[in-house]
């Protein structure tokens, strides 16, 4: 159940792991000073399965039968794997190699340390985490409470699929697409979401929705209405409950983008993010400034995605002012292909691609030039 | 609720989208007939804000306050942005540029044609595919039932976490780590889980364990067990109710792995993978091969996770007759940092790492030399 959480608290083992010297092989535990030579012939005088507990300790000219994770006896200081030794009658084993000492051991704590950080506090856990956390013994863990994120949609051409079949859509209405990706992006982000649907182009009814949420969620995430027409209720909303920080930045797509502090009616304060209503806007902008919010706000370190360089395999020859996150995939010769419509209006540029590639303000790209990308899976 | 789920059918789409042409920008719809000169003046006869439906035609020497999303007027065939625009008194504006032709003007059906294929089928889910189905109006999609994994751990060594303190863990006993991170990644890779917890080593005991469950599940997933030790009674178990396919891999980690079928009490006929129980082990094989398998049952295209070459920055001295996956990360200078143990049972060289190194079998590496990395993020 906490798979995708944030660790509260440090992670400190109170045990060692493994917990005790044992075999990290199916085969016959030894005492070296008696196989100096191949071919030595021992006597299996015991028989160590895993989760056994060996009371015997192991005398000169006798070998334990042993299996894997299975603890060393007293007395053994090496184990041979089965392929290397040969059975004899009379319980009699000849060992056909030459141990080194501490072959196929595993030592108590050479893993974790009594004592020892194994997660840091904010870490995000994932499937290895969780299993870390379990080889040392902890059923439960402290994790950081689900960002309460209150989203919402502004705009009268927006129509909820399945409230219309596409034949009736009138002249003017769109589908709302952008609460789909973003209910499901805020999720994979960790994030407790309520949607409250669609809020209409009105003043009142924005700033009474937006107050309404605040009262109850950390954040107020919203998509449309952060442009500078006189249809866009948003900013003057935030305007109006609290204040905006910025409501502008120059990338491309995303110029459009707002960051603010709203108060509830009850006095609570709530962050407040204004995506575009553009649909690759607001996927893009929400990859690159809602998630590291989202995760900074759970205490997470690890808060942006890594880059890596390959080379391009298209020109983009239209330089722009602001820095641009063009769609793209990686083809089977490890170069990158750009999708051939970057309008911020395609949604189908987002399926298609598989990462954004991060090109500054004012920059060109030549074909084999060599550029910074970011696959999507970094992020989701 | 489709999030992370497969395609079972194509997705065509029953609309154009966008569904009129429309605007780009918040501006003025003009006739660029108008405006072939710079500082035209026009006078703004409508307003047409997005989701309101134009019903005028414009004229000759007419202007149209316009929203971006809102349809074109008839007759228009340019917007000019605001920003580019003067008010003048008498609702006149002056249009500062000269526009060319379908300027700011988003054409109808240039993001999707009507009956384009836009999903296809087995293509996994994410929020990109969730936005995209709903901006063509599904509010539901056919997806592929969630394969039923059975998964059990085998080892008497094994104590679950939380049934007994650290302090009280006796000498040969072990937490199971297992469990947990093969149950987080088994619903990250689409699947219904059921944990039988441990089953003890004994033959029977595991053959009645694994016909009851292949009755009622697609796969079987068991930890440990598999190896050649005589303690290990998975690999009997299949025989007896099934076929083995596989049970030993020339990769490293992760050699005892094995691949089957088994007939549950109602004739019902499962997959079987078996995994080594180490837990690095169990880890890698879980990403390498059962992953691809279980996206394969869902018909999945896109199985195999994509690789990037990476320069070293160590020394792998040590040639195996195996294919190795070695656990590194990346590091701040973009190149690759091993961790320092590479034995199978650690699972901090898992949550230290950020990927696998995937060294063909026989060769070693040097500082410098760029090898294959593929990222966790690629598989989780």
């Amino acid at each position: 159940e906490a798979d995708g959480r944030v660790l509260a608290v440090p992670l400190v083992s109170e045990i060692q792991v493994p917990g005790f010297d044992n075999s990290a092989m199916d085969g016959y535990a030894v005492r070296t000073a008696d196989t100096a030579q191949p071919m030595a012939q021992l006597k299996v005088t015991q028989r160590i399965a895993a989760g056994s507990r060996s009371r015997e300790v192991l005398r000169a000219g006798q070998a334990a039968r042993i299996f894997t994770g299975a603890p060393i006896p007293e007395g053994a200081d090496a184990v041979v794997m089965q392929e290397e030794v040969q059975s004899l009658p009379d319980d009699r084993v000849s060992i056909q190699t030459v141990p080194s000492i501490g072959q196929c051991i595993r030592r108590r704590g050479e893993d974790i340390a009594l004592g020892q950080l194994v997660l840091e506090k904010g870490c995000r856990l994932g499937p290895a985490e969780l299993g870390l956390a379990a080889s040392i013994g902890r059923a439960e863990l402290t994790v950081v409470r689900k960002p309460r994120v209150a989203l919402f949609s502004t705009g009268d051409e927006l129509i909820m699929p399945g409230s219309m079949p596409p034949s009736e859509l009138p002249t003017g209405a769109i589908y709302n697409s952008n609460r789909f990706f973003l209910s499901a992006m805020l999720q994979r982000a960790g994030c407790e979401v309520t949607d409250l649907g669609i809020v209409p182009d009105q003043r009142q009814l924005t700033i009474d929705a937006m107050a309404q949420a605040a009262s109850h969620h950390d954040l107020i995430l919203t998509s449309g209405g952060v442009s500078v027409g006189e249809e866009d209720h948003v900013k003057p909303a935030v305007q109006a409950l609290g204040e905006l920080h910025l409501w502008s930045l120059a990338i491309k797509p995303g110029k459009p983008f707002a960051l603010g502090t709203v108060r509830g009616i009850n006095q609570h304060q709530a962050h407040f993010i204004g995506l575009p209503g553009n649909p690759v806007s607001s996927f893009v902008t929400f990859l690159l400034l809602a998630r590291p919010f989202l995760l900074k706000m759970q205490g997470v370190q690890q808060l942006m995605p890594r880059a890596m360089k390959l080379p391009a395999n298209f020109v983009w020859a239209r330089a722009d002012r602001r820095r641009e996150f063009l769609r793209a995939r990686r083809n089977q010769q490890g170069s990158l292909d750009l999708f051939a419509n970057q309008s911020s209006g395609v949604l189908t540029s987002v399926t298609w691609a598989d990462g954004l590639i991060d090109l500054a303000a004012g920059q060109t790209i030549q074909a084999g030039d060599w550029v910074d990308f970011i696959p999507f899976s970094e992020w989701l």
